[in-house]
């Protein structure tokens, strides 16, 4: 069984005081504001999953990277698969257990481990002797009722959550899904338009366009309809219950263009010809305006830039994006975000809530910015630095800058279920390890520490994404 | 009343060794190299601040960022305020308790209840409901004549502080000051001739030149006049008691022009007439002058570079400079430095402290270049990086590659009074911290432990800032 | 004498725990698959040390780097000399005594006192008072047949160790030590192709190319001959015991020139006559042959890149080469090794292994690509990290992302000989503070723990030098 005493810290004293920081926000419910579970999830009244594999690891790339990193081959672990039968999905989980040592040290092994004892109650040792037959035993549990995934969802206590949508979706499936009193959260769905703001990189962008136009009700073929359609998508998902638009580009910069300059652009990119440094100035100018349109319709806007995409072609082309191989890049975020921060960052109706992978603007950029300008949030950890060390220095590197206020509360950013309680688990055992620090230290009184608590699961997300 | 063993490790056996090397130098006196308080606050022999507000909230931005991060409009602190009334000063100090929670986890926290428990002997916790009757205790006490800022710094043990002066400062507040026995410290004034070498960015240069020019008795609208009235500040400063001259640009390159063209741009900069690219080359070329001045006049160099200045151009409208948005720019010192390194950082008796808020280049270059060379010391963590945490992290990335003896001992670089006891405290109990690690680990005796505290605290910054 | 429990935990329960893991590997035999040691000492029957001061000091850039920085002359210390007399040797030693206290906090004063005690059985302090006594017992001891270096390679328990080697040596003296059975460990070569590949920093590169070609039997002065006098090094390397290729260059680019410019390029490159730019793009040409080279003979590549050699001229000039003033420059990893690990990555069999000195791209770059390509290795803690601090950042930053499978294991990289035990036992030590840690959070039971600390000594490195 795993230890009510994980991730607490080893000196006997602040330990004590850990475990009581952990007992205010053990129980209290999960708010996820964003994360990539498919709709189809919770819609369907008894989904269930098909077995362990398309559970623990065909979708969920913090698995199957460390295999690809041992030489398993993708298509092994189901991925980019069709009709990956019953035996292969079995021989992927025991190709899990063989390999399961070079999980040692990963949070994946954490939350696997812990995800065995407390969704399913199996407490033997995971690896390559008992991978078989438990992936039977969860085989057979995920058949059960209490193992649909709205089961799994009030099983979890998750209060909220969002999913991450195409920007046309008519979201119909979010309105039946919260209209249904069997459904026990409350389901956000995501407004993500990335691939209208890259003209360049998009393929077939022109097509989009016109796509979106057509949903959104107006001709979108020109630079004005486009942002108007834009405009649009944005107030339809917040009326079916948005809180956040997401955004993941090379960079953070808002350079607008001239009324002029956007609009010939604009022409261009329409008939497919445009140079990359053509879509990188349309991207920074469309950005802009999804800035300015949050100054409107209140959106929270939520950035994760500065990221090596697909990094690997060979496996992109066999087995498409999100295998693993999204390498961070280096980020800037001082310089890129001035302008917008100049502009806006004295607005404390406007939430900017901004996620790195490198760990080198938290005390350098992302602490002392946040420390000064009402509008800028510092996201949590995010993808590798999802994890124990990560998080901890998380702490370390921000809080004596910019405080707890400023944090955006705990991203569990994942397609995979079972995990969320337990990335989400994780984080609460971590942070009271880090504030039962500042305690011991006689920083902060007890009082105090539980306040930081409960914050940090429950009025600090609410207020960072305005959920009330 | 705060705790005797607050920020020691909470190992007990750790925190004992912790206890016994920080009882070393818990009551040696304060040496303060650098910093930003008035010389008049030290000259009036009976200075008085008017109220709490304009000791703990209205100069210190520190402060004051936190809660204009919350919302709070830096007017409502006094900032850049003139005739704040009592009532407005009171206010200001209840926002400060109304927000307090916002300051949880940073220095400023932290400092305060300790300033509060040990300079006011006021234990009752500082929040919304005590902020106004702790107001009118300390509103009080300051009329006392034990708080006059002579008491002060008597009470606080400090035995050299240093001032940032005008250049052109005649220093006679500084000469009375120190003539008068009744005055308990040895004060300092410090030169700080960055607006001379930056004919770019300073309004209206050529005047600064020309007054310059007048106050050194020589005409300075030449380069050679000007180069000749800047040392002659400099000499007079260092026979008025300066140890150190103090530089802040975008960067630290000495790249020196021709002689045909420094003359020809500095011609064109005293005509206001040069484009930003050559305000650097001319910033460089002098600076390089600076270097070379240093090695003559033997005052000491600590260099404070690679900043955002004034970020929020709103606030610096409405508030001035100093308003908490001086942002942390990407740190270059390898590149940089070297031509400065090749030529003198071979000489031990030139001193050139080097700080940073870019924590990626204290293990890969200041570390490393400061066990290297003899004029090189690596400046104590400065502005965002004054705080546990990186304190810490200071200790952590540099001694491994530069020893103890090659850091400039603690620098509180404040124009907060009553904080500077404080945060010399807080270093102290955080380098005992760090060095009781190294104890435990048997990396070191106790007894060498205990030399590294006291001279860490004494002989260490007498000997980087040649106080002897 | 040393403490037993040197470097562990403080927390107890913790430090048990260490001391369990600890004990799996205390006295496993070493394995060295990089450094500096020269054959000589090894080949030579009865090799014993002139004195203490060619043992610990002058050979060591890292002992003379410190005194360096605390103004002391390179020459004193017998860096460059020839005919360094016996007193002066005693001086030196002297003076390593004189200035000991500025070693304190860094790894050499621990090896060194650890070196005295494990090697020696010198257990007074060393320091000024004791360093003439203590150089004199040690001058006694090194005449004992105890301390022949085959001697102390036995006791050492040194199982497999690497020289760095002349890419034209005949590596006779490396065969008759293998052949001889009296030599207690297996001794390998390292080709390390390093100035073949700088066609614009060699000094007279068209006459190595010259002589390259001689040894190789084969006329280099084309590309093409060039290329093939290389492969047959790196062969014949292979077949006298060498497990891989080492290389430092400014980066690790592997842009490709097509044939013409690549064959006009060498041409002029013999002919002296390029610029530094053009020997960038050869080198990164070579660089890449290098890489596809090694996917035919099998030889594991090593890369430590990204350093300012040399970064200080006079010292170069009176002292050479290896005096402790190589800087560790800004790494960049993920953007240059793209088109590397686009084609090879995910070939298993393909070992490559990067070495950093800027710890910004662990957490960003190296953990996350180590953990999707199989081919790639995080090296351990090079040069001015190979210090406790370092080691557990190094862990910290990069096991959440890539695990324990992806470390190099222990590199020692040193020419001196008796800190070589050392310094593997120091990193045993932190393995296991740091696998303690993660057993203490109940991330991972004792008995994997074991396992973590026997691998990491043993078939780690075995797998990833493919030394069986």
């Amino acid at each position: 069984m795993v230890n009510a005493d994980r991730l607490f810290p080893a000196d006997p004293a602040t330990r004590d005081i850990a475990r009581e920081l952990y007992a205010e926000v053990k129980d209290l419910p999960i708010i996820s504001p964003h994360g990539h579970v498919p709709v189809e999830w919770f819609h369907d009244k008894d989904y269930h999953f098909a077995n362990p594999t398309e559970l623990f690891i065909t979708p969920d790339h913090y698995v199957t990277r460390i295999m690809h990193s041992q030489g398993v081959d993708l298509k092994d672990l189901g991925v980019g698969q069709k009709n990956f039968t019953e035996e292969q999905s079995k021989h992927a989980f025991e190709l899990l257990g063989k390999y399961w040592y070079a999980y040692v040290g990963t949070p994946m092994q954490y939350w696997f481990d812990d995800e065995l004892s407390t969704v399913f109650g199996i407490d033997k040792p995971f690896g390559p002797d008992t991978a078989g037959e438990i992936y039977d035993e969860i085989n057979d549990d995920l058949k059960q009722p209490e193992f649909s995934t709205r089961a799994l969802v009030k099983k979890f206590n998750i209060e909220f959550i969002s999913t991450t949508d195409d920007t046309l979706d008519d979201l119909h499936l979010h309105d039946e899904t919260n209209a249904d009193p069997d459904f026990p959260a409350r389901l956000a769905p995501a407004f993500r338009p990335d691939l209208y703001l890259e003209p360049y990189k998009t393929a077939n962008w022109a097509h989009e366009v016109e796509k979106l136009g057509e949903v959104a009700g107006i001709d979108a073929t020109t630079y004005a309809g486009f942002t108007e359609a834009l405009r649009r998508r944005r107030v339809y998902f917040k009326e079916h219950g948005a809180v956040l638009s997401d955004h993941s580009h090379a960079d953070v910069r808002t350079d607008r263009l001239s009324d002029t300059e956007v609009n010939r652009l604009f022409k261009q990119a329409m008939a497919g010809n445009i140079t990359p440094e053509e879509g990188d100035k349309l991207r920074r100018h469309f950005f802009a305006d999804q800035v300015e349109m949050a100054q409107e319709d209140g959106l929270v806007m939520t950035v994760h830039p500065h990221v090596h995409r697909d990094y690997d072609p060979q496996n992109l082309a066999q087995y498409g994006v999100n295998i693993g191989a999204d390498i961070p890049a280096k980020a800037e975020y001082a310089v890129d975000l001035k302008s917008l921060l100049n502009k806006y960052g004295n607005n404390p109706d406007f939430h900017f809530v901004a996620f790195t992978m490198d760990e080198t603007v938290y005390s350098r950029e992302l602490g002392p910015l946040a420390g000064f300008y009402p509008s800028l949030y510092v996201g949590a950890p995010w993808w590798f630095l999802d994890s124990p060390e990560p998080i901890l220095r998380y702490f370390d590197y921000i809080t004596t800058a910019a405080g707890f206020t400023k944090l955006s509360g705990f991203i569990d950013d994942t397609r995979a279920l079972c995990s969320i309680p337990t990335r989400h688990d994780t984080n609460r055992r971590l942070t009271a390890r880090f504030v039962s620090g500042l305690v011991a230290d006689h920083r902060l009184s007890l009082e105090d520490g539980k306040k930081v608590m409960r914050d940090s699961v429950q009025s600090g997300p609410r207020h960072v994404f305005k959920l009330d």
